[in-house]
């Protein structure tokens, strides 16, 4: 049984540098046991952002990789706030938004992206929490994919 | 004074069967008393899902009826979960996302189809809480409404 | 070190009545330490709400202090509710949506106006917590902002 360290060492995966806030909020914030993580966006480690609408200028698979590397800025947050992803025991919360397209509706498919991921991390039981994935018609930025985040920490 | 599984009773509401997870998600999750419901949709019990945009192929009044179903496929997964309602001891918020045309406005009616129902079982003080009703481009499957909800357990 | 009522009455602001409720929910509701604070809309003193569509019929310059309006109406929920802003320890989270075109891009800026407000008042350090900025198709009453907020209580 690996550590989510572990499990994230073997994914070999590429964070990029944990983003600085794009205005007047943190990143990360911690409340007795619980960790809020801000909306976080499609940062890549050139620093650039993914852009685009799926549905008009991107594919629902270019949207999942997008939603992945969501992800991958989450967890560049983390590792930064937390020195380790295994102070997280679980998973509690997430809040997937799509900027898409009015009639698309595979919103679901798309924030899978970001929600592999944490499960590949903290196994299928904690590193799967609730969830909500919606269609916006913009986020800041122009970026497809903004996703917004709830963990618990251990004891 | 009733308790909310005998008020649930009275309404003599047909439930769907609890919603199965539509992606990388769990539809309940509970963490100390707190219980967090994933976004849910507009479930009937044929398994079938209203389907629509409030303000095109849609009226407020459909919507708010869509809003109710939503509640009832909500109130189907908490008690799949939690064996009964009385368990609940409160709502503490609801998220109302409305899949409507840019000029709409009343999404406050809307949304009041499934807050109408949670008041009536859980009663005019505990079972109103926060709430946020607004308006989405799109939703999952091109559902009109979707709503997620936090609960406190009884200590 | 100013408390945060110093802070507010520094600040000279004006704040309108504490809006009532505009459906079946409650503005304010406090559970345990937490306070959660229902989506707030631009409530102005006379009454009225700024309305309007950012990128469409207002700029992202009146936005921003449509912004700051919310930021009003939720402080006047906030005192009324509470007494004093000062049993207010922390802001922990602000989901800031805003009512624009497809094509806008800047919705932190926008929402820094309630943003900066709230750091005004309870300080850099504990003023500013966790937030999504995002883009709505749509809100209640064709207002251009509606934010929803939690806080957390001192012990």
């Amino acid at each position: 049984m690996n550590t989510p360290d572990q499990n994230f060492d073997a994914l070999n995966l590429i964070l990029p540098k944990a983003p600085e806030p794009m205005g007047v909020y943190k990143p990360f914030l911690q409340v007795g046991n619980t960790v809020y993580v801000s909306g976080h966006g499609t940062l890549k480690s050139d620093g650039t952002f993914i852009v685009g609408k799926i549905g008009d200028n991107m594919t629902m698979e270019e949207g999942k990789l997008a939603a992945k590397q969501v992800g991958l800025a989450m967890l560049a947050t983390l590792k930064e706030n937390l020195g380790s992803l295994d102070k997280i025991k679980q998973v509690i919360k997430v809040l997937g938004m799509v900027n898409c397209t009015p009639d698309f509706a595979e919103h679901p498919f798309v924030i899978n992206g970001c929600s592999e991921l944490l499960a590949a991390i903290w196994g299928e039981e904690l590193g799967i929490g609730v969830r909500s994935a919606v269609g916006m018609s913009s986020l800041p930025g122009a970026i497809p994919v903004e996703i917004e985040a709830q963990f618990l920490l251990h004891g």
